[in-house]
């Protein structure tokens, strides 16, 4: 065994995880927004937020940016600010579904004024890139329809595919576009990029830097996340994943907190199939909403738990369930797998951070630093960092 | 034939629609609230675009009122406002999801201050119910939790329950209370009324004053709604309905846009079952939200949906329904509803409205009427009325 | 309006829908298979059904096969058997699910041996084609597993696209493949073609003579099947369609019995796409079962059901809607849709039938005919068809 | 921790599950049935099994019989080959839905004659109750229907209700009657008992000595299985389990095996509420097919699961739970909740079994053992048990 938890410990080590900027800002539903004291007010705060939870967890140096949520002057100071703090930006997420032009979508917008404007945003994403270094470009459009007829679906299609080539086009040599699929919400009838298949569609025409991200939450019920997960692994276009959890719709709640067996599930499929290598390139980014409990602890706690599940994951005798598997005995690779998943890893964690050099306990050392004092004495004034919906 | 065409239409001139002020107003996502030009800025406008509604429609004589939303120093001549335009106040809707103080729950939220604040306010609105002359009281509590432990089921049902006996013990003679239920949103993991089951628990202990709301657009995928229906109805348990309709969750749709014939069920249900008698006293209301659609026509064209799946509902040939069903035909059974269900309404309640001296199309009749212009122009400046989230 | 009704029915007139064979034997849930009087005991009998659903309904001259519970020693005298009931045979069903061998899966199980007799039947049913003249080869696969770890997903990817590459191989010229997807059933964690993108990406791979086939029972809660019509009809990757109708899982209800609004929906994709077009090859077919219902009549209802939603679908006016869609009017582009989806269709259907010297009502003309009294009096003794579970 | 270990610990011992016999016989799916060898061909030989199932778990001292599956001349020697073994028998499963007359339904019907003989065979599992000294009578009606129309909702129910008050009638002093609900399946459109709202309202109608039975894999997606559970324990209305576990629908798979944390959190509000007291007179019983699984090592696995998941959720810290929901903290009481999850409990249940004297490991235990081989090799001829579809 001391073999295997060294092998676990060394992998662990060379998996990041990437927090989303809009995670330390306040969040709600179309009900109510609850603010929190000490939310930060400007990116430069966010970036300290995100620098908190690397200082703790040690495995968080990127940090995904929201255009216009996080828009500076200068795009150059902020990554300098955030290498300072140990941190590099990760992805650039645009955001066309936020102006009034967009009431009917985005680059899927019947008028082509419309989808011009959403276009040239989509751009301008790719010179913040330039500027930051990012490599990755996600992309999301809350672009559908409500009502059966309200448009063409094959025309939407149509202009999606221009405006994805026309962005595609502009990319530099390291940098990659990400599309993500969401099945409904905020659009309620047909939604332009519903499902995995239709982003795979997408990518596969535009080349070998389009790949698919899975947001954990924007499946319909009784998909199997894993074998999507599984499938694109194969087909090499999976370019990673934007994680939260959920119980009914895309809840965005902590990852792991609904179905922890099921993000376990997943990072099966991931390190099985070398997902975890770094030549795989897939980025494992948090994107969720702390409507009601505290920020940067959820953050952490959501780190944790991709930690703990691809430690299981790691743990999985991969010869004794192939052999099993070729076997036909149903019972015995079921059981393979659930031995790693009954395995508490939080000792196994414990060590590794402390052989990093961290507190072996992230959150209590939060708990314990006084920045949830600080931030809540010192950010008073200003605007509080949302969603500005 | 025409004996049955005039039993329709005496049967549809009894039955009448209640629109919410809410409708009329601004209304969004989490994403974006897209903002229309001549939206409302008090009650007393949203009552003006109600009277419209019924000026057109004939059948719209009641508004809901939504506290706070709807706040206004004198009810008893906001009452008197809408008597003036042929309206009377219809249903109260409570709110005690919209206050900082309620980010873990109202009436079972852990701390009895706060349930004491969220049962006053309970308790105020009847006061307001007396003012307007209302006789029911809508409740749709937004308490829940997000997270597993985060807090204890049972100990927040024994505080619902109390609330609900105190608010109970104020109703007046003529006054009822009509308990919703939702199955998710904006609590994510458990919400506290969540389904008829427990909705119809409550107003049984509660009393005969203690009634279920169905929302049609608060079930779980799969739900047979107009099975809760024609259980409620057998009970005596159905206070009404708050119409709307949705493809995936509470999208909040016009009311027959996604699924018409499931809406002609639930019709169905309600005219085999007593529901359209005024003895039923089952409140026919809408809650819906017209997020990129214009207001008042999408309350109209709901409204006229309501009308033609009631008036197919009406034209089901029952006793041949019957007899089929007791012979066990299955198909001639599902045929007796199908031939109703295609049969086309339209020129029926054109003829209708012709006799109750309306236009027969109310859309075109709005369109004409120059009313979409006026309050675009009238009503510039101020803060048009939205859910203040 | 007399126009546009005459290219309706010049259009309805192209329309033929091929009913399955095994719609005429019995079927069941897992609890119990209830069996009719009167019902085929061989495919020959199944053909003389299928040839009075013809008969009064006009537009259902093929019928498809499913193979071994159709096989027969001699094919080319069966399709004459066929053609002299003025029928030919369509679309050849595999089936690799009720083999003992086939317990853990069959093309994409993990023993070889199992694999290769597997894809030897898919062979036999290629054979069967060159027999029959049928030009369609539709596979559905049971394969799956019902545990976490049971199976290597990647792997049984693998074995997939083998297979599906070798039986691509043997086609002919005039032949083509056509690959279904299913969520869920017979197996309960993975499906080893669970989505439409899943099957897409196989088809892509093996080139222009696989197409996807769409059930429409089989999709995951909340799907928009529409939307996958017009992907697939824009991508030219839309084979055929496998209609029932469903209100939870794969119920095999009769077509446009649970949501005729969706049948309308999809046939609204259809007909805008050019999907009807003979060139288009888009092949209609029922897929269903008649567990407590007599199987002709319900064979015929949904025969209906598809020409009814067609008929409503050809009229709705794409100029009107086009130009709402131009304006962004989401009510007017709405109202577009539902003007014609809320037509009585049934005068113009049976106008077109005794155009084409058909009786008018085909369910009335078949109770007339006799037909029921005769099967259930001269079938008697033998084993009546079935699905041999 | 030694004392909540040994409190744990005794807290289990308390707890025993009921198998049932149906498990040890062939199941499947509407597709397949695949039969197993050694799968026993008489009640007598299931008792066999289960006897084994007790002997290296320890706590399956009752089995549920289903009628007439498990149909005996004489019960009260069935019962006596039972206590030899060390087993008493449990719960009598009705049947109502395998008889040719049940098309339609059984006590919801609409034929009296129908409806007189489903009660028959109610009151004749009563009899058998009396026989084997079972104190429940499990119901579980397959009653409900395929297409709208097709029945009376209502009238269904006022017949529903009838026979209920019959065959509670007849309940000895120390019997009484557990009333299973289930969304859908075998029926599609209705089903009399969907939900548990249905269950518990007749359940209340009756009197004390009616209850509801949960069936883990009978609800609709996005169901909190864990709130019906403490919301009928608040009501003095669970009567018990039927355990199993689905993704999709009812998939009938092995208890634990899709969402283990699901069943965590249901043991958690058992535990909590009281449900595992005596007194609560909770049964917990199995309901699951294996399909494809070796029979008695499968419920081997799913007894384990049970108790592995009342252990997790009798490590539960409730002061601290309490004390982080009384602050509403709710990361705290979140956090509460997970250590327990998140624990390892096989090394104690380990130390439990030897402590009783059993081998620490069932599975491997039972593999030793032989009785596979011993029964794959006698019991062969004669027709192996199966659900009789």
């Amino acid at each position: 065994m001391l073999d295997v938890r060294d092998a676990v410990k060394a992998a662990l080590k060379t998996q990041t995880v990437e927090t989303p900027s809009w995670g330390y800002g306040n969040s709600g539903t179309r009900f109510k927004v609850f603010a929190q004291p000490g939310v930060p007010r400007t990116p430069w705060e966010k970036l300290e937020d995100a620098a908190k939870v690397h200082e703790f967890t040690g495995v968080t140096p990127k940090v995904s940016l929201h255009i216009p949520w996080d828009r500076v002057d200068d795009y150059t100071a902020l990554a300098a600010y955030a290498a300072e703090r140990g941190l590099r930006l990760g992805a650039i997420n645009s955001n066309t579904f936020q102006d009034d032009d967009y009431r009917l979508g985005s680059v899927c917008h019947p008028d082509a004024k419309v989808r011009r404007r959403a276009v040239g945003h989509l751009l301008e994403c790719v010179d913040i890139m330039d500027a930051t270094g990012s490599t990755d470009l996600k992309l999301w459009f809350a672009d559908g329809t409500n009502y059966p007829g309200q448009d063409d679906v094959v025309a939407r299609q149509d202009r999606l595919a221009a405006a994805l080539a026309e962005v595609y086009e502009r990319l530099g040599e390291e940098q990659r576009l990400l599309l993500e699929y969401k099945l409904f919400e905020p659009a309620f009838y047909t939604t332009d990029v519903p499902d995995w298949g239709t982003s795979y569609a997408h990518c596969l025409k535009l080349g070998p830097k389009a790949q698919v991200v899975v947001d954990t939450g924007h499946h319909a019920p009784g998909t199997s996340i894993e074998f999507i997960v599984a499938f694109l692994l194969r087909e090499g276009k999976l370019g990673g994943f934007d994680f939260n959890s959920r119980f009914y719709a895309d809840d965005d709640l902590m990852v792991g907190s609904s179905d922890p067996f099921q993000l376990f599930r997943i990072m099966h499929e991931v390190t099985k199939n070398g997902g975890l290598a770094p030549a795989a390139n897939v980025a494992f980014m948090l994107d969720q909403c702390h409507n009601i409990e505290a920020k940067i602890p959820a953050v952490i706690r959501s780190v944790m738990n991709v930690q703990e599940a691809t430690a299981k994951a790691l743990l999985v005798d991969l010869d004794a369930l192939a052999a099993a598997q070729r076997e036909g005995d149903v019972l015995a690779a079921n059981a393979a797998l659930m031995d790693a998943y009954n395995t508490d890893v939080r000792p196994l964690l414990r060590e590794l951070r402390e052989e990093q050099g961290l507190a072996p306990e992230p959150l209590a050392a939060y708990a314990a630093s006084g920045w949830r004092e600080r931030i809540a004495t010192e950010r008073v004034g200003g605007e509080q960092a949302g969603w500005g919906a």
